[in-house]
């Protein structure tokens, strides 16, 4: 299956994940290629990922984050690693790339601008982290967290300037990650989200204990912040981050994570074909030129929910398309087989897992119409043995057909497993059903013989025979309506709804839903004669079972009904406090 | 969907998992009917996984197991719950069973024999702890730990005679949870296994750990143990379990768990098929009596990987067969899709997961030749992130197609996600090349950029592509042979092989295979004209990944090389130490 031709002038732009995967790779296949790697920065083959646990000092030893060194890969892999060496121009029609010495300029290429020539190049040159075009945002005290220069910067500058009060920019990966991560120092920290709320890749309902979890851990939110300009650090006046409609935001730090541009300039000079956010390959990792490859974080791969190129900028997808790259140059067939965008973060003692398309991304698609979800809150295992941890999961699927489109996690415990499993669901084309039937690990340390995963697929599979139909607290939301009377003002649902509580009374009064009657599952059945027939029923309990039973109850006593997905507890997470009464 | 005949009789026999699952998806699909629940012991609804951590006091409240009360089930349900009532007989011609007052006789029937008719019979009868027929089984001192009642005794008889040395016969999971938790009683603990290994459901290098551990913990273990006789207990001398060639065992308290088998007696006297390890059921659940159903532990259900039918007594599949066989009793159509024999288990600060079939099980179904597997030894999460264990994972697969036959896998963390991702993958029906491509949540806490399942997938894909050929650390103890010389008996490999160990000088001065020599990889390429052009070499090095590198290198250059699968690790965690020099 190796190439016995002459040897292969391989040269690869980018020497952390994608690139330095695609290089090892490459070897292991071909002991006789000139293999050249070509790195920007001063360090290959690092774990970025841990660059905002470094900040926070939770890995101590930053050498730590130093996978493979460039010894390292040269002895074993017998590999040309250039550090410092930045890529300036591609040159395809005489197969040549024009690089310079950037840095130090140590003697890492023969003169300050050098050509290399190529037989087939591997571009890898990964995304800038993007700075939003406004006043002051160059400021001395303004920083990104992408590498470790950007690491050691930022500790240099907390060091010498004794910071108190810093603010994050962007709530996604990174910004909560940084956040986090300064709160951990002992700073105050603000997040700007310029979006109603933070972490993107879930629903608003799925983000709010994320938000409450930050809140209780020290941390400021500014949701839906607009910032105009950056104000100067000055000696006696600290620097303010300045906001339409919103009192300023003062911080000795700022760091700006709101997101990354593919490095794309170059590529799309040499003509080479570029999409809507990164540069085109196919399933082989090729670009429009056949002699040049693409992977990382600068490439467009489908997404398998939505059908739509994205670009991922996670180190997994990298690592897996610089080693595909290598296979299909060294003439091993292997396929990119599309992204499910599984994602996972710790939010101090919360975890947040996603897979696939949130509820809000499907419905930005047009595709809300023929989309359903469920709510569930079970436990991460059985509840009698000692330390269960409770999770909200969340997931969506077609109306139709009930293929599974994206699952959304929060808890403590468990919730990376459930991810990934939902993942591996969502990979396999399975349906909200199948979830029913998946045998998952059980013992009373680990789960429960009906798994949350199969709990999931329980509620879906009753949704989509028709044997529940769920109402949702985001649209009783927008139902909610005002009645005025002796100069009061009154909020209530619908008149179309008769709001039945069936938890018992305990549960009913800490706290239930606007204009709820309270009907304890355990006497629904002999109070029917006391409900109005001409009126919806609007079931719920605290987390949706009850509800589900009470539903039955009813739609078979001839009742119209709905249940209220989730029940109280999705409600009360969700942050729809205007239903609570 | 729902039927819309005259009310329906329904009567379950059973009342834990599978039973009452029926019992109350019955009751959700069809409020009109009548069920019936019949349990021969006190409760129903109880959680039974959890009474070996009942007996350790880790669940501390045995209230706790109880998750459902016949009063609960009675007024959410609507059900007619009976219990301490007990199954004779099954008159088929006339659908009606024949059943009998046991326990107290506190009235739950009419009369000491009652005939109950059925328009639907639903069998969850269990199955009930085998008890091998040896002299001395009897004694008031020996117990099974199955049911409440019997975790009762175990804990009454505890209380009254100060037990010190306790006895588990059988190392399987509950004799496993059983001696843990016994153990975490204070007592000295003794698990007797008639196989060579504990833990059946995995190979042998994969129970070593296990037996480690439990050791670690102050636990005996004895192998191939063949019991012959317990004595009785007496007020002057201890009871003993004498064994056939090994010193006696002293025990005031024995768990007997060697195993189940379903209760299909008064099945098979009413003519229903019973398969080689219970009732036949279609994938309705149906028996071979289309108006009786059966479900749980009683039944045999296909596997997936062996295409067999197979018993297994695990809650999840008991809770899914039960509201399957509901589902179909009242006309929607849901089927039961086999299984793929998942589980998980806690051996103290480890956790062993499995799914799908073992080599050693594979072997014994003559399937040993078309099967190849891997082992791996990667972190549960990355190593630079704080609290990074180990974990050993094997999986085995179809040598030809590479389809995934089954996994195991033993560590402190992150076992049971890996389980869980691995069964999702069996039960796709995806090959060992797939793992490669999967996406699963990666952040620091959580995992790493290739995960453990990742690896699995690049390791078996290498090895289905004729990439790298693995030798396994059992048939090299089997090639072991002994030297004599000047009175003395050396061991050593086949002298076919030259092995090389790659590892550093300092890992090769700890401990290396008898006879390798240490040739360093980042030395390797140099020292290629010092090897024996002739010989096989036998590369290796920690865990694997060093020794396939030496093993691409060496095959380039035109050696016949073989690269020790999971490396040295993997013959130290599994024992094998008659290679080690």
């Amino acid at each position: 299956m190796i190439s016995v031709e002459q040897p292969k002038n391989i040269v690869i732009v980018g020497g952390v994940a994608g690139g330095m995967s695609c290089a090892t790779r490459l070897r292991r296949l071909d002991e006789k290629a000139n293999i050249i790697v070509l790195e920007r920065g001063k360090y290959v083959s690092y774990a970025n990922c841990g660059i905002p646990y470094a900040l926070g000092n939770v890995i101590k030893d930053e050498a730590k984050l130093h996978v493979q060194t460039s010894e390292k890969i040269a002895s074993w892999f017998n590999i040309d690693v250039r550090t410092e060496v930045e890529l300036v121009a591609i040159d395809r029609p005489n197969k040549v790339i024009h690089v310079k010495c950037v840095g130090n300029k140590n003697g890492k290429l023969h003169c300050d601008i050098e050509n290399i020539s190529y037989d087939k190049l591997v571009l890898a040159l990964g995304a800038d982290a993007f700075i939003p075009p406004m006043k002051g945002i160059d400021s001395e005290h303004v920083f990104t967290l992408q590498t470790i220069p950007d690491l050691e910067q930022i500790q240099s500058y907390i060091a010498t300037h004794g910071c108190r009060n810093a603010a994050v920019i962007g709530g996604g990966f990174i910004g909560l990650e940084a956040a986090e991560n300064l709160r951990l120092l002992g700073l105050n920290v603000t997040i700007l989200e310029y979006l109603p709320h933070i972490f993107p890749p879930v629903d608003h309902d799925m983000a709010v204990p994320l938000q409450k979890e930050m809140e209780r851990n020290g941390m400021r939110l500014l949701l839906n912040a607009r910032i105009t300009e950056i104000t100067p650090t000055g000696s006696n006046k600290p620097s303010q981050i300045l906001l339409n409609g919103t009192d300023p935001v003062e911080a000795d730090l700022i760091i700006v994570s709101v997101g990354v541009r593919a490095r794309t300039a170059i590529v799309e000079d040499a003509g080479i074909q570029i999409g809507k956010s990164g540069v085109i390959v196919n399933d082989t990792m090729q670009t429009s030129d056949p002699d040049i490859y693409a992977v990382g974080d600068m490439v467009e791969t489908p997404h398998l929910v939505s059908g739509h190129p994205v670009r991922i900028a996670l180190a997994g997808p990298a690592n897996r398309q610089g080693r595909l790259a290598a296979d299909n140059i060294c003439g091993l067939s292997a396929n990119y087989r599309g992204n499910v965008g599984t994602a996972v973060c710790k939010v101090f003692d919360l975890t947040v897992g996603v897979v696939g398309l949130s509820v809000e991304a499907l419905r930005s698609m047009g595709r809300g119409d023929k989309t359903k979800y469920l709510t569930i809150h079970p436990s991460h295992h059985v509840g009698y043995y000692p330390g269960a941890e409770p999770m909200v999961l969340k997931v969506a699927f077609e109306a139709d057909s009930g293929r599974l489109l994206g699952a959304q996690i929060v808890g403590k415990q468990g919730i990376d497993k459930r991810t990934d499993v939902l993942a591996m669901a969502i990979r396999a084309g399975m349906s909200v059903e199948d979830l029913e039937h998946v045998e998952l690990g059980y013992a009373p340390p680990y789960g429960a013989a009906k798994d949350p995963v199969n709990m999931a697929g329980f509620v879906g599979g009753n949704i989509l025979r028709g044997l529940m139909q769920p109402v949702y607290a985001e649209d009783l939301v927008k139902e909610v309506c005002f009645e005025s009377g002796d100069g009061t003002q009154e909020r209530r649902l619908p008149k179309k709804y008769q709001v039945v509580d069936v938890r018992t009374p305990e549960e009913f009064c800490k706290g239930h839903l606007i204009g709820a009657v309270n009907v304890p599952l355990d006497t629904l059945r002999r109070s029917l004669h006391l409900m109005d027939r001409s009126k919806k029923i609007l079931a719920y309990c605290q987390v949706g079972y009850r509800g589900y039973l009470a539903y039955r109850i009813l739609k078979q006593n001839g009742f119209e009904a709905v249940n209220l997905n989730g029940g109280f507890k999705a409600v009360c997470v969700g942050g729809y406090d205007s239903l609570i009464d």
